[in-house]
């Protein structure tokens, strides 16, 4: 049958290892586009000379512009039938990458539950992305709601693999060359370092953006992430949203360059913990972020860097210093935040 | 006079020779738009390493996008006082172009032939888009239906140049250096190859993609097509149209982005037999994209290669699913059909 | 205090230098995306044979490009308190740019005035913008209108700066490896040079460019330029606008785009001599550009290329065949003109 018509629920065995198709060369142009429609401003991505400053042999690919292709390549397999994209865990960003390099990803069948109502069941999946020499640049779990073909098919005993509720500081990738200890804070303008912040502490930061339907477009077809929600309006008129869905991953990348004011000497993210999307975002919508200070953990054998575990609340068509605190106590969230994310970065401390 | 007002049909002689401005370096930056812009997924202009493993010395820059560019270099010579652009004939890529590549265009009147109410007449054209080496590249016919600054000049003896219905398989540029016999179908993810598909067999690709004003007009500023109809929605407003139109060739690399699903190792196009933009799109609209085997060529001295002639067919808000078959037989088109297009793909064939 | 608030007018001192965050490495990709942002059709940033053959030692980077992305480093310390952006003048070219360089920017206060009525106060800056050698590429002037953080708070002193009215000829930086004797009109397809302007000639450019929401916004992400103006529509209804504005200085890129027909081998702007946003640009807006040749200097010590100082006017929903003469006699600027630039470009002459 041409075309293929995506996985169900059946069509997954536990243990079963997915080749995804298409391999992508990341590039400058990339990169240009990632800063248009994100408003990006990380130096670690922006500058060449920071870059090599710190260590890096040229200015990596920005970390959720790979994430978001690597991603997109599982959802022709894993999520093209999904109903629900329900979460992820133990993300965790292991290698730069670079222009030029070319990125593949694979996923493994680790938990399978069918829902009481046998129309459909949960798949958990881990995947890795890896370069073209073969090293794994990032690893993720996630799992997706996906419709039975049918409802009397039958369904394995269910498996619910165990996941961590943060990456632990141990298993941060640090790369071995990055050299944090000379890191001028001229290049970003902010004084903060790790030592900085402090846990609980809130920030409310000032920028908000409104998204256009070209560019959350855009972005998703630049990722080549193909999952339907989010380019036909004909269909989804039909839908219960009634419109396009902007894809998630593409809040997660406007709402961390809206934090940019008040995180500027966050060089890297190390892992995501855990997120989910709260609420749908529609073009229109104008996206704020909230951070608050969860952890602060030093990291093994470095007194250059620290890293510090935050939660990035997305919000839209609120303004920061309208939103209550505690935000969203036991995860009740009001319409208007649309992402809750847990997330680890890399910034430079304050030497001794 | 400044600026120059373009051509009147009085102003094209036949025989005469036209170098387009301005060349343009083609670079990654252009091939991360194209993705953007389109959604493409062909593996042989995403994945630097697939198309080096086929012999290719790096990821050559998608062939529409190529075909735009030169087009676009056409337009304020040939078409810019175009009442109608009525189609194309005998369009064959010939080499690859690469990230750093220059393209210029040139033309060659060969036919012209007043309408019979004298305001306008047909130009038909040759056009060739060379390289920085001086290579052609590309070569196609086109035919403008273009005004005449008064309808009391004179017009030349009628000459239509006689034009394939195709480019025959002997005339395909198959580049020497490609060898598909070791081609990876799990890099596309499809087993599909040339021997798997069968003359008259439809394929109703499953993805649709609804145009916004934005991303049509990035296309074509990309494409440097200063043809106002795209553009300048105050003078449309006064049009028959009534807004911008969108670029038909941009509905073609949509429909081709589109198609993708059902013919992922169709890896370039070879020619392009002819075409139609059969009725017009604006922005709101929802592309779909079906499309008909028409001819299955086994090309001279290679059996790792085919080549298939493919019908494809634009939609626009109407799903696949909804279209009746034959499709438009004899020209009559129904107002959902915006595209109907014939063109040459190269496929890798199984091995015996 | 995290983010930080940006600086009030009490927060300036006279003669204090500030280093701009963030660097910013300019690549093919962001030259790519510049092309699609405006439609530029600029020679000398198209084609790199054509940049060769003028002794350049590759493609730069479009001029207006480093401009928008070097002012958009001295947005978050000099206006994102501004009221108002008032002018700039004595902006000078120094060098070109090319892809892989990295810019960065400082700015120095050369200038402080108190309004009358306390609560604000006019800031001059004299900005420079450096590659990644540490040479100046860039240098201009701006002054913007700052709230005070507090009407009691002491002013200083009033200085206002002497500014050119123009970049004199003997000040424009000429590349000394420039050679234009040889430069080929058939690149541009426009036989105008140097000489066949005339002072007083006025240029009805024919094009015209509708700007949507996701053109504008994409471009000033580019530049990472972060003025709130432009991208919070939610913040934006309250203000007296009641919606997201066009950054002035894509309007600019927009005009000198739409004014290449006419200006076609106008290669390179040496300086812009000062300016004005003298309406606001809103997306749904159709512009178009008219230019008046103002004065035309020969270069010392050159005989290849001569400078024209030119007026690019430009307009909102009205044809420029709409426009009366004389254009806005005395700086009375009816709401059809968004733009009054005045600058100077480097053009081939004709040889002896």
């Amino acid at each position: 049958m041409k075309p293929r018509a995506g996985r169900f629920f059946e069509d997954f065995r536990l243990g079963s290892r997915i080749d995804h198709p298409t391999p992508r060369t990341l590039t400058d142009g990339d990169s240009a586009l990632y800063i248009a429609l994100t408003g990006a401003r990380q130096i670690l991505h922006c500058a060449t000379p920071a870059a090599q400053a710190l260590g890096y042999r040229d200015r990596p690919i920005d970390d959720l512009l790979v994430f978001h292709v690597a991603f997109g390549k599982t959802v022709p397999d894993v999520s093209l039938n999904a109903v629900a994209n329900l979460g992820y865990a133990d993300v965790r960003f292991l290698a730069p990458c670079y222009a030029g390099d070319t990125i593949r990803a694979e996923s493994e069948v680790i938990g399978l539950r069918e829902n009481s109502n046998r129309r459909s069941g949960i798949v958990y999946v881990r995947s890795n992305a890896f370069n073209q020499h073969g090293e794994l640049v990032l690893t993720w779990v996630r799992w997706v709601m996906v419709n039975k073909r049918s409802a009397d098919a039958p369904a394995p005993p269910p498996v619910v693999p165990q996941l961590p509720a943060a990456v632990p500081a141990e298993q941060l990738a640090v790369p071995a060359f990055l050299r944090a200890a000379t890191f001028d804070t001229r290049l970003t303008g902010a004084t903060d370092l790790w030592d900085d912040y402090e846990i609980g502490e809130r920030i409310d930061h000032p920028s908000g953006l409104t998204v256009d339907e070209s560019d959350h477009t855009l972005a998703t077809k630049l990722y080549q992430n193909n999952a339907r929600v989010h380019f036909d309006e004909l269909a989804m008129r039909k839908s219960s949203f009634g419109r396009r869905l902007v894809y998630g991953g593409h809040v997660i990348s406007v709402c961390r360059a809206l934090a940019y004011d008040g995180l500027e000497n966050a060089l890297a993210i190390a892992a995501i913990n855990g997120g989910s999307h709260t609420n749908p975002t529609f073009a229109g919508d104008t996206l704020y972020a909230v951070t608050e200070v969860r952890e602060k953990w030093r990291l093994p054998g470095r007194d250059d860097l620290g890293a510090l575990r935050l939660r990035l609340v997305g919000l839209k068509n609120l303004p920061p210093a309208e939103l209550e605190s505690p935000i969203a106590p036991g995860g009740a969230y009001p319409p208007s935040i649309v992402l809750d994310l847990d997330y680890t970065v890399l910034m430079p401390r304050r030497l001794p």
